[in-house]
């Protein structure tokens, strides 16, 4: 038997539970959970709002998706990974068979499948895995790196694509997807990264995953400060892991023609944007992310651990017992000052 | 002395004046205009409408900026034309000075001047124009063409960066500038181009132009059209050439995942997009289009149409003389079936 | 029992024999062959060359790879294919764990398997083979083109990445592979394609592919065509399928400063290549293609063969019973003329 | 009159003369040079080598390229640069009129002249030049870092356009261009960097300047060493600084499959590759590079600059007063421990 954190019932909360360990499937691994970190999906599903009642669709189900392990069995047909590989996980569970699938693109199958959404996840002492989906890490990047490994990678894909090198580059939302692009860019060389937040505490971790300005927009223009520090000529590159739909607007008023814009963050709403001004006239290009290509963005990522281009640290607020994730929910629900929570199976 | 068609006070219309025959300054050529073609432009100038009276500085201005023409006289410092090169022009006139024009991208000048709007346009028997911004036509290409490469090449400038070969194309919209975009993206070698407007008489010509299918979006859903033609993966590339704001945020409904949708119509009203879905767990593309790449775009326009891969015959639906064109701009007022009207002066 | 044309002995010919029809493991379908192409690869395996010896480890081997077939039994766990499927090969069979495989790029896998090299091939009435390297194709392609559909795909993949639209291209060597180029490069736009051959018969195979012009390099010199044909600028984009040493580095000569050369034909000795006044000064590209992107590639030529941009009737210049593969391999190791011969099992 | 290194006659050597100040013409501005480097061209005319006789069409010819200054004058129709303006220099002087410099790529224009090459030169104190290749550089950057970027932003827009971040780089050749590269792939985020030399004297640099790895070919095998640190994988990008016929045709060999080879240094003689099994097999990707891009490439290494993600002092080994430019050419033709020389006008 393991513990693990449970959503039980179709209704608000989660609950620590004794489960009976898993058994890999053909193909599957079985990892011991070293840590595991909580992500706004998980939150969702906590608070059971309305996204969490349309996508789970059976409980009891083990929350969370983010982690890092250990490789303590394999199951049948497995010929990557061995016992006591270090493992982090791709969340992307692609069905292998779909257009996405077979034409280069399976981080946006068609019929992805999601531990801790549709199946179980990793709020656990224990996890099953398919090893397709896992990544072996090297014995030079601390262990709990791993467990931020999938939210960072969404980043590294992002930045890696926008071509930021020497450009003036502006971050909305520095909340731990917004770190990790902070921390990406300044990794990749951005000229000049501007951060904002309505948080100053966000605002404080920003500067130290490289941000060279900060500002609060509650307090400062965006646009105005974006239109001093670049002579007027606009911001080369903007990424938004706010999903504020007013900020996404916004931003393209302070994007330089010929720029592009980058979104990460998920708008509850709709968002309106003035395309002829503000797209058409800019020849402005516009691009969503959803996940980490398989593996290339791993690769990348893995060496920018590697060479200590990216330091994960200040990302980390909170290392937590698993059997406290209830009180970590609370504290993320309250918006306390917190970043990413790791929670530690077994403690 | 010449004929001109003429903005001559800021209210609606235009007339047809004799007015002298302008003298070429430094670095401009003297044109004797062989053709040219009306634009929504130049409709919005001859309605005199919000954004006309916002951006035409002085009256009397000569209108039109889609020509063809002969080179009669060479300006001091020319060194790139002669008399009798057959030339088309570059509408965007850049600075030459600020960061886009030093940065490889003079078509998106931060100080564009455009002719028939901020100085003397082509809607007359002579114009002068900067030899910088012409491009000379080879004979081979029939002379009337060169009053359609301007809105033709924005098209190319989309369909090239687009990648469509072999790809599932949907153009909304069937006017000239949608008709410029299915020519091109038949010649680049789109597997289906599917056309929509909801004029059967523009459908008529987007089947010309190389539509494999046509329809009409107030007949037939346009969503499950595309599902069922690309067995549910959805179109790769999408191109607005309408400017409708509910056919822009429809169109990504039946984007397939990792699409992209290039926007050339001018919306009038911001568009409502609901960026979760259909941007970020799409990982779609968003791209803007103003203009042609200087002269890239021109080249292989020219290219294109000198190895007959694109035919410009279906797009010019009435050739008037240009003393007619008061008339000309009542029939597009009123919406009768109409494309490219080409403009011939002296006639 | 089936019909085979088989490699017995480490030694020069091919021999037709009766063979036990296999059975497909895990992950196989049981493809019954409709007709079967013979390539390159194929007559050097049959002279038993230097190449050969090296590469072909074990005999008897059924030889031959390209290939179209029927699905008549699908192997446990398949489940993309089922019984009556039409399908192509992809002949790089992928090993899934390489850093290749990992990172996007199966089809140059470091531990690629190929059928008629490393395993039992195509040249026999039945064949295994991996369902997850099979594409489907639709009724509307004729059965006998799914043959050509490997060696068609390289050049897709080739001329996909080398951006043709509007542009001059040149192909030396119009063999089945150079006509392949040919074809996808007038379906997707490119302004002129002048040919390269020192067959006659080939360069008017050339011709009915899509060649503007056809030199034979015995009697005109490309240089000078090039030179005088693009007004002294240089060919924007070349392809090799020659595999002609001397004929690349010429290629380099006639290029456009800015432009790429694609190499796909295969030299049997290094080439000499000028790379400061050649390559450097001219800020030319050189890219290497080895088979086709899994199955983006493959997706695009069908679309392509689908709405009729490209016709592989003039590829095919004979059609002959299995039984007469010896005959086959005779007439193409004499120089008879020749581009691709089909060869019909069963009949 | 001002003090001048001047070629005076069709042989080896240059000599410290009296001149008259230049007029700047039209266009043009007049620089009072701060700081001006000696380069491999250079060396090339003092040495009046082959290239040298064949290349250099008129002397007297004052000498030198690289180059930072003050603006003391501005000749007619200047309008982007004032008195007391500091400035670098683009040495590629572009047409405008040919096709190079009508499709974006004026930098490799078919008519480039050159300063120090075709005219005068900056091995003075003071030259003219046109203000539409001069770049203005902000008071953050070291003044003599000015005369650096010329060299600099070769491998400024080779590592832009080799996409190293993450990856595992090798830079063969560790001299001033070499070192260059190696600063700005540390500064784009490169995984791992190998440097390469056979004088330790640079390599010790290349450690400066960034390299992890600096192997010395000569006595290690660069083709296992770069195995053992990739597992077998290879490298992912291989920039060339060297110009060595052997050390390209090698590096080859432990280029990853899909890799990419970027060549900045210019062999005196062809070079022999083996196409089949080192670019075709490997899907490799070769490109030259002949300057920087105008001026995408100075705005990206100013803003690298301005942010010191490049620090430019390890590249700097000595600063001589221009009169003692000969002593320079002394020790840089003996091969004296020395890396970029810079000369001091007026000392």
């Amino acid at each position: 038997m393991m513990n693990a954190f449970v959503k039980k019932d179709r209704k608000y909360g989660g609950s620590y539970e004794k489960i009976p360990i898993p058994e890999p499937s053909d193909g599957e691994v079985l990892i011991k959970i070293k840590s595991t970190a909580i992500c706004g999906t998980d939150i969702h599903i906590y608070a059971w709002n309305a996204w969490a009642q349309a996508n789970i669709k059976k409980v009891p189900l083990i929350m969370g998706h983010e982690f890092v392990g250990e490789v303590v069995e394999t199951g049948p047909g497995c010929r990557l990974l061995k016992v006591n590989d270090v493992v982090s996980g791709e969340t992307h569970i692609p069905c292998g068979q779909c257009y996405q699938c077979r034409n280069g693109t399976p981080h946006i199958c068609f019929n992805l499948e999601l531990p801790g959404v549709h199946r179980n996840g990793s709020f656990a002492e224990y996890m099953t895995y398919p090893e397709a989906c896992l990544v072996k890490l090297p014995p030079s990047i601390p262990v709990e790196y791993g467990a931020l490994m999938e939210p960072l990678g969404v980043g590294v894909s992002a930045v890696e694509n926008a071509q930021v090198s020497g450009g003036n580059v502006v971050v909305i939302g520095s909340g731990p997807i917004g770190l990790g692009i902070i921390s990406t860019a300044q990794a990749m060389g951005a000229g000049t990264i501007t951060a904002l937040d309505i948080s100053e505490y966000r605002l404080g971790l920003a500067s130290k995953c490289g941000a060279c300005y900060t500002i609060n927009p509650s307090k400062t223009d965006p646009a105005a400060f974006i239109g001093e520090k670049t002579r007027k000529v606009g911001a080369d590159v903007i990424f938004d892991a706010s999903g504020n739909p007013a900020a996404i607007a916004g931003a393209f008023k302070y994007l330089r023609k010929g720029g592009s814009v980058h979104l990460l963050g998920l708008p509850s709403a709709p968002t309106s944007i003035d395309l002829a001004p503000d797209v058409i006239f800019k020849e402005a290009t516009i691009h969503g992310y959803h996940g980490r290509k398989m593996f290339q963005t791993w690769t990348r990522m893995i060496a920018l651990l590697e060479s200590k281009k990216i330091d994960l640290d200040p990302m980390i607020s909170h290392r937590m017992p698993l059997s406290e994730a209830e009180r970590a929910f609370e504290m993320l629900e309250k918006g306390e000052d917190a970043s990413k929570i790791l929670l530690v199976p077994g403690d």
